[in-house]
């Protein structure tokens, strides 16, 4: 905090520097993204003509390879892709069903990466929690042998508490957990805040020495009727048959484009989002918005000329969604540059309105990207919050880069975020230009400004 | 309209007459139902422990022996059944695809009573439209051979142009319009008011005379895509497979109870709602919610002595989905008493908060049903509209009998509609009290009424 409040004052100079020429500039790149941005008509190709692209599918490498053609169409002349391997994890027949005290189909759909079922499936009791806590006060006794339901609603803006991030540990450690305890499956209500039977995939992991057993997500209907059925005090019987496989790792790339800058080429401000995408949907607002929003930000400057000092690197990292390979191969690939990547901005939360940034930096760093904001008021973008970043961007935190999520409008992105619904239609083109806007007026001036983003303190990497 | 003018003071004196002990016995009727009304428990054991109950199905005859034993748990005395035959139609897998000029697998259901495709499959260009007129515009040259998208949207509060009723007619009789240009399949954007890859099933008819062709519903996001990839001027490709079958008629019945009226024991008010749902979802908002609002208004009245002039019958109808078999079998066995049905109240719009009364009466009519529903105002359920009705009540519309639809909030109702999302979750125990209160406050007063209320004339019958 000492080093921070010292600093407060030159950054608040900077920014007022910024200020001062940052107007013309920022009219210039707000107005050429409203009037004649076309990241729909991106996003309506990668949705439509490639669509889902899980890691290891044809269609993610076809996505690889169209985006770095639109780069160059674009008008970027330095643009490549950097090999990386993926997992290939693909789904296969899946069902469910409640066998007593009643039948039911249950809506399903495996975690990404789970094992699968034996060919006849697993058929046992289930034990129902809502917290880790739950099941370890369970023990061993009442969950050896069974399938545990994880069954933890989420809400719309339910924060901390009560919001997806409340869940989403569960997801990732409650195969892991169950199989301690001698569980022989995981079902796991929907992280989604919507109601229409549909089950939400995500990544799911497991541990070296632990029982890997298999997973996957029920919907929140799915999940209440077995409350229902479990708190009449009747066992409820289920069976579930999952015929997803675990395939050799594939070969793909992360798609890169440089716009040079101008007096500091060397020195970067990253824009990334991530290209693939979870197989039920087509990816359009995970993540393909963040794609184009990044594609359309580059697009732009390069169209108006608008260079700024330092370079604006464009990443769209493959496997974000079951493994953050793309992510880490970054960072790692170019770990010689990291100390001269002066801010990594990522965009992936949808599609909604822009409601500003989320930003980890040094001290300091805040005030800048909020001077930086306040140029965004004409679209309601103006907000800035810190912590921030983004998981593909994440590899990169411990080399000190300083880490800036978009903040989008997530209202109803938990909605569909995962689910066969995940498609064109849940995009506003509006709101996804306004995005182009606030993200390309961002990164010019993160490039543009004389002094460098604050880098993140030892203590916050 | 001179005959109504010169009934209405008539009836307006009836009216004043009837409210002036109406208070009392309203506010006993409202007060119960709202304090100690269990319709939610009755719906939980219907659409949990039953579950789905299409016509022919074990489930649905599971529900017509527990409905008529609960009536009788209930207090009620008169209680029986009537046997109906019904169609039995199941649905089997159900797959579908674009082939070309992308691949994508297409999220649909099979309309009720379609014909299956041969087992290889259906696969051919599809064609779009929007209406009828457009369809006899394409022709027979643009039609043969080819599956027809019917493509409507429809949106909530949509009404008369936009609303489900506005394409309800492409989905009944679709199939016959394409085949007799020869068209070999039909596909109908899903009639739905929300946007989460859900298919809505529905009936379908065919015609004597004109080829059967296979029918399902795909979804809003699946009919978007056709739509957008047919603007782009390339032909598409689809493949349709439907596993369905109807088999030889099974055996059902209506269920109906009595509780006989203290001084006209043979005139009747008649309550009802179709025991029988979509084989997709549990059937909770259709039509669980108005058979337990059926169920309770007579528990109610039962255990209050609340035992008016005339009798009032519950009728639980079977087959109004796919065949309309339990409202036409109703009529029939019933034909020497429809004289004596002073009017027939059907509950068929889930479960969303009570308005009012949706009214088909003679003139004067709607009067009475509005001083009626003016009690209700403490529910806000104090609306009255004409026309009215409903679809098991309808076969008594000849015979001059009043028919009164429940007229609840549906706003959200076709986002669930006939689709595997229709589970009891979607409904709110207290409204589901509301309707209770609203259904059993007019059966009652009807009921109780010293003059029936006026019978259709023939011109409206």
């Amino acid at each position: 905090m000492r080093r921070g409040l010292w600093l407060v004052p030159v950054w608040t100079t900077v920014a007022l520097v910024l200020a001062a020429d940052g107007a013309g500039v920022a009219g210039r790149i707000v107005g050429a993204a409203l009037v004649e941005g076309r990241p729909y008509e991106k996003l309506a190709y990668l949705s439509d003509r490639i669509g889902a692209r899980l890691s290891g599918s044809p269609q993610l490498e076809k996505a690889v390879q169209w985006t770095a053609e639109e780069f160059r169409r674009d008008g970027l002349e330095k643009v490549w892709t950097e090999k990386v391997m993926v997992p290939r994890w693909v789904r296969g027949e899946e069902t469910g069903r409640i066998l007593a005290p009643v039948q039911h189909e249950l809506a399903l759909t495996a975690l990404g990466m789970s094992v699968p079922t034996p060919d006849e499936g697993i058929t046992a009791e289930v034990v129902e929690v809502s917290e880790f806590e739950e099941l370890h006060a369970l023990g061993e006794a009442q969950v050896r042998g069974k399938i545990v339901l994880y069954n933890k609603p989420i809400f719309r803006e339910g924060g901390r508490e009560r919001g997806y991030g409340s869940a989403v540990g569960l997801r990732h450690a409650g195969a892991i957990e169950a199989a301690k305890l001698g569980g022989v499956a995981t079902l796991i209500r929907s992280l989604g805040t919507a109601d229409f039977r549909l089950p939400h995939t995500g990544s799911m992991g497991y541990e070296e020495g632990v029982p890997r057993i298999p997973s996957a997500a029920i919907t929140a209907e799915d999940a209440d009727l077995i409350h229902r059925l479990l708190a009449s005090g009747e066992p409820v019987k289920a069976q579930l048959r999952l015929g997803c496989r675990n395939l050799p790792d594939a070969e793909s790339a992360n798609v890169i484009a440089d716009l040079p800058g101008r007096e500091r080429p060397d020195e970067i401000v990253l824009i990334g989002a991530h290209l693939d995408s979870w197989d039920l949907g087509t990816g359009a607002i995970d993540d393909g918005a963040g794609v184009v929003i990044v594609m359309e930000t580059m697009r732009l400057l390069e169209a108006h000329g608008l260079i700024p000092r330092r370079t604006i690197r464009a990443v769209l990292f493959t496997n974000e969604e079951n493994g953050l390979r793309g992510g880490r191969a970054y960072a790692e690939n170019h770990k010689d540059e990291l100390d001269r990547h002066v801010a990594a901005i990522e965009s992936d939360a949808g599609s909604g309105a822009p409601l500003g940034f989320r930003v980890s930096a040094g001290p300091g760093g805040e005030d800048l990207v909020r001077e930086i904001a306040s140029h965004l008021g004409v679209i309601h973008a103006s907000q800035v919050r810190t912590p921030g970043g983004g998981a593909d961007i994440s590899p990169m935190r411990s080399a000190g880069v300083p880490q800036i999520g978009m903040w989008q409008d997530t209202t109803h992105y938990f909605d569909y975020h995962h689910t066969a619904a995940d498609t064109l239609d849940k995009v506003d083109p509006e709101d996804l230009r306004r995005n182009v806007a606030a993200m390309a007026l961002l990164a010019y001036m993160l490039a543009e400004s004389e002094e460098p983003l604050p880098r993140l303190p030892p203590r916050q990497q």
